[in-house]
């Protein structure tokens, strides 16, 4: 067998660990001042940013699916998908947990040693921006655009740039939406009544509305039933709104099982970062407070802000305002059953 | 031993499970509809009200320490406090973990029976409201005031009212920081050239400032040096103030250990609070979208202002802007240290 | 609309706070001894027992699904077992979580009233026994079962006896692997050699077991290839067994996307509750170290024999050791392929 | 200000991050085979090891501390040292946290690259061996000693060796604890009827316990009233033994605080090291059964027998045996009492 010709891999060679653990060199050492705890600022923003290689890794794999012209049905491509997305948002579950650890590092400590960080940041996380890219995140959506530029060389802005530019998940998770046949299908069936698909659902989700959310109803119009009027700063196309919405509906159908877990599973990763952020949003200010980063940034000011503008697939999110109850959905076509259905 | 004649204790009965395990009643059920998700919204409700309950014993038992006109510094009274309060933010932190077991409920099964809850709310859970009255929320700074009256019902309206009028941890803790006479002593020593403890802190800490970061220096003239015009609306008095920070900068000092620790868990547990805040503004976003709550309320918005205007400790929090490295520290005089020292 | 004239529902007694909060009567109280913790310990344990019910109830609705005669293959069935066994995990962690909050109770601060609660006992928890017999723990498979029914009054013993003679999850997860059509289509399949599905299998096995290992070719033979000498004692019967493996190996494929999960998430709760019992373990033994339960137990010992041998799933877990690499795996015949895909 | 001459600090070259994120190398990759889950396993290693460096970092810290001759009263070195065990807590929560990622990780997912791996094992992991040996683990009681010498080259060989020879900080735990004079002079003083300490905390000790638990008081008599027949094999020395207790008893004293701290974070960190030992099993047995480990090793059996004889502070877990209900305690002499006291 030749598996056995192959040299033994030894641990600590196949983990590189004369790299990894000889790359912690605090500034305060290079001075000659105690600062017991700039071992641990190192040590868990190298660990992060293991992790965020790990998620780069895991949305790369996903991406290179999505970018297929069509994935076929009965591939394990979108099985695979929601695995590597649930395994990010476990990552992510670490990557919050990790404040905890931060937080036992008090302000005094970190006063032992911060002034000798600057200009460092951690808005010079390129991973973290390429993260957000990879997801969806645009430039111009981006949260003080201009300073982040700013703090970065130009290798990095380089870097960042052209994560910005290859196609997002979210833009091909909208080319797969607006894809999808069945929805078609569906929206092509005229009922016994002489109405559309969108049309009996309308009515329905109109008899439900309570008498203060009628904007509801104006939204669910514009959104669902005009595509002439669709917002145009919106991400997701007509299309794919409607795919989207569907496969939530009729997520017990076989076929859409995964389709329904890979949305979710986008939100869960959205609500994960915003935990993160959340998180260390507090960690800043609590020790920080309301003075100015290393890398002369306002601190939980700035993060507070891109927390609320950063959330992705947040018309994902939006869509849950305009579901019914399973027991009064309109029934799907014999048809579209079938096609969405095991053999 | 008297012991041996007390009947014996049996689990179910000492845990009154006969009123605990039957008292989930759905509304499904009465109507005859499936709903098989409304048992659990029921259970972690009732889990949560559980732990409310717990942490309501907690705080009275700190407060009622705190209630006392002077605290013995040999008593087990602060050690016993920082334990409880530590306790409180454990149980916060299940609470927080709790909102991933209702994230398992989707969407379209809480469309299942949430119609029939109607009218009632989270916002009616008194227990909440009395935890935020007794740390030291005061009706004025709740957000939304006429709001929650108008959801309650006049029984529950009293209990908030009663929790709201009892002397808090807060003002608690306030007073026991004014008391504090190390500080007192420290602050009416002169250094040898001839300046106070503060003047010296504030050129000191002035030394230090980036550029950008002066209007720190107000802020700290405003807080620490010139208590004719602190600001009235501040909920610390500039005694305790001081008091606050002195105990921030020499917690190394033995009698100050528990004091730093003490303070420290007030910020934790407001931290918990905001992040079960956050947790549930995510959970009820993705449960309900921008529909309105079941009580009547746009749902996420309230969540939201009320998560930024509810931290109750906010004042001890942003003590952290005003500190100064270890090293560079004013030393204490002999006294003070000996008065903060073990025999 | 019929909603409007249902009376309004109040949180407080939706929820029957009445009751729940009115539930906790400590021994201390009674005695007029201060025991501020036996509060704590009441509310988690009734904490437990709320998590307790609920995981009964998603595992009653998981087996009634399982009791069907044949469950449709493109009913929701299986992919609403999955979540709500799912459902279980996540408040298992719930339940490991809280003994993170068990554990601020420190002996000594239990000693204040632990001699109170005697001859009480957490064995008593008939809830969990339940929740074990559901799965499928016999009487037989119970470590210390004479012990456990001298601690239960006869109601008790008759309710956690009538769950043991119920049918178990184990034994309706067994049917429902026994019937699986496409196992037994590809077992009655012969290659081009002349060789069956599991001849092939076991060839390829074979080449790649270490010489260390040659024990596992002897045991894969025994569970796969000789039903007649198939070791009586195994809960899975030989078929099931099979269906099992295939399950694990062909997962890529759509129809057994679902069925492996549902055998992943049956050892995730396995594992969950090893879990439990390892913290619950560690809390006794720091509780009350070598001195005997409240229950007259010896405690820790105890719950660990307990621990090692109440794996549910075990025969599941096993099949690990019998996995190929992908590469490796048999191809499955056309007509298989075709019946475990969508249309 | 020297300061603004030193040269700005780069994010990116701060934490090294050319080598951190360049020392990801799949044995996959070098043979041209897809194996996607291979950067996973690389990078939640390379995280452990991370981990594992700032966990060896604080230990040092703290046995600095301790390796001084006597540790001065009003020195902040105890309190610190608390700190930076509570800190090594959480680091190992995460720790045990990462596991829920590995497990993300399917048994067929790790078959694809497994056999490349050979014979390289977790067991190679050094820092991890020398964790244990800081905290106190000799060299003889370590399972399968003989073993682990045969998976390591002789560089790491000397590391582990060195790291044994080195003082523990069990030892120096136990140095401290003999020392401590307030133990004494309690052992020393009389009571009016004529009885030492530890002879009125026997008669009080014994008329509580239940008949069956006699045995405890053999014990107790054995390890705190007979040094002669001390057992030999304890790693606390009688002076230390009765030192610990007293502590755990009279930790409500000013001065015992933060001792007791200390002993139970030590306990904590065991119990979190047990923890991640079970969830390590778990997983292993989870993905690759009862194969053999790419190290040769029998996995899961191995582990298993490490995690039972390898807690390194069980004598001090043991002291929970003897301790007293507080309304109980022996009163400490006045000048006791004085001499644990706060100024």
């Amino acid at each position: 067998m030749e598996k056995k010709e192959r040299a033994p891999v030894y641990y600590s060679e196949y983990l590189q660990l004369d790299k990894i653990l000889n790359a912690q060199l605090p500034e305060s050492s290079k001075e000659g001042i105690k600062a017991d705890d700039e071992m641990l600022f190192i040590i868990i923003h190298q660990a992060y940013e293991l992790w965020f290689k790990q998620i780069l890794h895991e949305l790369t794999v996903v991406r290179d699916i999505f970018k297929q012209e069509s994935i076929p049905n009965n591939s394990p491509d979108i099985f695979n998908s929601v695995h590597r997305l649930n395994r990010v948002c476990k990552i992510l579950e670490i990557a919050v947990m990790q404040m905890n650890v931060m937080e036992t590092m008090t302000p005094l400590d970190f006063l032992d040693f911060r002034d000798l960080l600057r200009p460092a940041s951690g808005f010079q996380s390129i991973q973290f921006k390429m993260i957000e890219a990879t997801l969806g995140l645009t430039y111009d959506a981006r949260h003080g655009k201009g300073y982040y530029l700013s703090q970065l060389n130009q290798g990095d802005i380089d870097r960042v740039k052209h994560a910005e530019e290859e196609v997002s998940l979210l833009v091909l998770i909208n080319r797969w939406l607006e894809r999808m046949p069945f929805v078609k299908n569906t929206e092509s069936w005229i009922s016994e009544n002489g109405k559309t698909f969108w049309q009996q659902y309308h009515d329905i989700y109109k008899s439900g509305l309570a008498p203060a959310e009628m904007a509801n109803l104006e939204m669910f119009e514009t959104l669902f039933m005009n595509d002439a009027n669709y917002p145009a700063e919106r991400r997701l196309s007509p299309e794919a709104n409607r795919s989207a919405l569907f496969i939530m509906l009729y997520r017990d159908q076989p076929m859409l099982h995964l389709p329904y877990e890979l949305l979710n599973t986008l939100l869960e990763i959205d609500e994960q970062l915003a935990m993160w952020r959340h998180r260390h949003i507090n960690m800043v200010q609590r020790t920080i407070g309301k003075r100015i980063g290393t890398g002369g940034s306002t601190g939980a000011q700035y993060l507070r802000a891109a927390a609320e503008s950063h959330y992705i697939f947040k018309e994902l999110a939006e869509l849950t305002s305009f579901l019914l109850p399973r027991n009064q959905l309109p029934k799907l076509p014999a048809q579209v059953i079938k096609e969405l259905s095991y053999n």
